[in-house]
């Protein structure tokens, strides 16, 4: 079989742990399947600052655009926060989504059988929540133009949000395509009473929909959204919206399933080169322990081997393998009841390797 | 004892019947304490669209302008959601914040313990959840340049955000001021790993930080942010933010309550003058048949006497009226469990008046 490359950043905190678990899971699928996966490692983040003056080098980039796919563990840590902005994880994440194209972050936020009560939501309202945000991830305020200068009144700052039609109609075209295999219905998240950038995108959107009649649209503001999530989550299919709005509702309905450490995400690029990566971040608190849950992680290694790749057998195998894991009663100590009970991070991956 | 004067605006939807139990409260306000007040009513939103061709009148901002304070019912309605812009509520809302300079929206989002049951969260996570969101209202991407344009790439839609020091000095000095008041915590919210307005907004809030070393502050990142009222509401106090973030946020904070119909707001201006208004909308779908509950506007009305005219006895005997009236069981639909037990607008308002 063709021999596919992935690039593989383990990065800050808990990352190389996590990532080293959906190692071991990948070179399963290849016994299991016949499936050939060449890896290369590469630094990002703040272990890059520390060893190579900038958080995202230009061997890194390199490794990825050769690659067919990215696994990213998690970036950042107290360590380098008060760091300049060139020497930050952070600029390291937003450039390397802009030099890769990934115009898409596609962030699943399902409720866990097993885990339901760990939400701070009533279990009833959370029953059969099981939604998809697609957020826009390399344009809008956060590629815009920012800058300092003297107003009028003294020392101002500016941030510019800029979409153009092709930006907004790529996105929203994916979203509609994405409802159109899931329960297609579509919640298009905008401030279009309020923002020019935000008319813009609701026009696209009408004009698209045209093209996916059997998808049920709604427009929802912001504001009304972030009400919406924590009354009706389970009503919502598809969300799809701007880079800022996409930044704050996907971590709200990402909380409230109360399955963060779990959470996998996809950014993709045009075609099938996508960056994958756990929704939670690189817990410097508890790294170097085995104690993280390296689900995450395995599970957006799914995503990657069912979006990129195709191989859905295999993407199939590993979701099957954490939940019968689940079922079985293992927990690492972030989604344990009773803590005494924990199995480490390396114990999680073995036991999903073996039920696969 | 001197007149006071107060702008009436009842609006849109059920606004005219919350409005008409607020200036029951009020009437009886002056009975017990000997407070006089001169109301003045004018149209807005909606109606004014609909009598005037404007949102907004000439005639309507002058009533405001020689009034001490401002008491608003709601606006808007589908009827005026496809309007242009000009002729649009929202656009006569953002006018009179601009106009009457309303730079600081007050959101104090509480638990009513007779309807703890009502929120969708677990009422142990909702336990002592008292905070106010403290929102900048007349600056950032709601008031900056916003066009559309030709750009290399087609068509592209622009909005700045822009904020200025002595802007974000001023709400700052007022969130610390009221934390100074309640439990002494301030959560400052910004989004300072990407924007420049966020990295200003923070470097004020720690300059001003060194006048009020009695308050601990904390900087949350809006996402986190997003996260941790869902995780930890009881552990703020007072939340602190820009315009943009505020109105996501402040509607996170208020649904997550449960008590939506019930939360009052305030906007202020420099020295005492406010606008005071319920969190929730116009609900046209309920207008005009005693169903709507007036609680929220007259929560609205004991913020006015208490923050614009310093009345704290008569702020006092209203809020107490509207818990003795809760205790005793008395519940308007939107928040009676037994639905046929519920009373009307004015029964309960009616109740609340024979309370104080
Ligand atoms: C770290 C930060 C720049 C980033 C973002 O805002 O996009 C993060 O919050 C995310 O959602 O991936
Ligand atoms: C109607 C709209 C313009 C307004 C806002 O976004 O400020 C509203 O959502 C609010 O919070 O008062």
């Amino acid at each position: 079989p063709e021999v596919k490359k992935i690039a593989v950043i383990s990065g800050d905190g808990i990352g190389p742990e996590v990532v080293a678990e959906a190692e071991k899971v990948l070179k399963r699928t290849e016994e299991l399947f016949g499936y050939s996966f060449e890896t290369e490692h590469a630094l990002f983040g703040g272990i890059a600052i520390d060893e190579k003056g900038t958080p995202l080098p230009e061997e890194t980039l390199a490794v990825c655009k050769n690659a067919d796919a990215v696994l990213l563990g998690a970036v950042g840590g107290p360590k380098w926060d008060s760091n300049p902005k060139e020497l930050r994880p952070e600029t390291g994440l937003l450039g390397i989504r802009k030099a890769l194209g990934l115009f898409s972050n596609l962030r699943p936020a399902v409720v866990f059988d097993c885990l339901k009560d760990a939400s701070t939501l009533k279990p009833e309202v959370l029953e059969g929540t099981d939604l998809m945000v697609v957020r826009e991830l390399t344009g809008g305020i956060y590629f815009g133009d920012k800058f300092r200068r003297q107003g009028e009144n003294g020392e101002e700052a500016v941030d510019t949000c800029v979409y153009n039609v092709a930006e907004v109609e790529r996105i929203v075209r994916q979203a509609f395509e994405i409802a159109q295999k899931r329960r297609k219905k579509l919640a298009s998240v905008d401030k279009a009473n309020v923002l020019e950038t935000s008319r813009l995108w609701r026009e696209v959107v009408i004009r698209v929909a045209a093209d996916y009649p059997d998808v049920e649209l709604e427009h929802v503001l912001v504001d009304n959204c972030a009400m919406q999530l924590l009354r009706r989550p389970a009503s919502f299919d598809v969300i799809v919206t701007e880079n800022m709005f996409g930044d704050i509702l996907s971590d709200e309905a990402a909380m409230l399933t109360g399955s963060i450490g779990m959470l996998a995400s996809a950014s993709m690029g045009e075609g099938a080169f996508g960056l994958y990566e756990p929704v939670h971040g690189s817990a410097p608190d508890i790294a170097g322990q085995n104690l993280a849950n390296p689900i995450a992680t395995i599970l957006s290694l799914a995503m990657m081997l069912r979006l990129t790749f195709g191989y859905a057998d295999a993407a199939d195998a590993i979701e099957a393998a954490v939940a019968k894991v689940l079922n079985d009663g293992h927990r690492t100590s972030d989604i344990a009841v009773d803590k005494s009970k924990a199995i480490g991070t390396r114990e999680m991956g073995d036991l999903i390797v073996a039920a696969m």
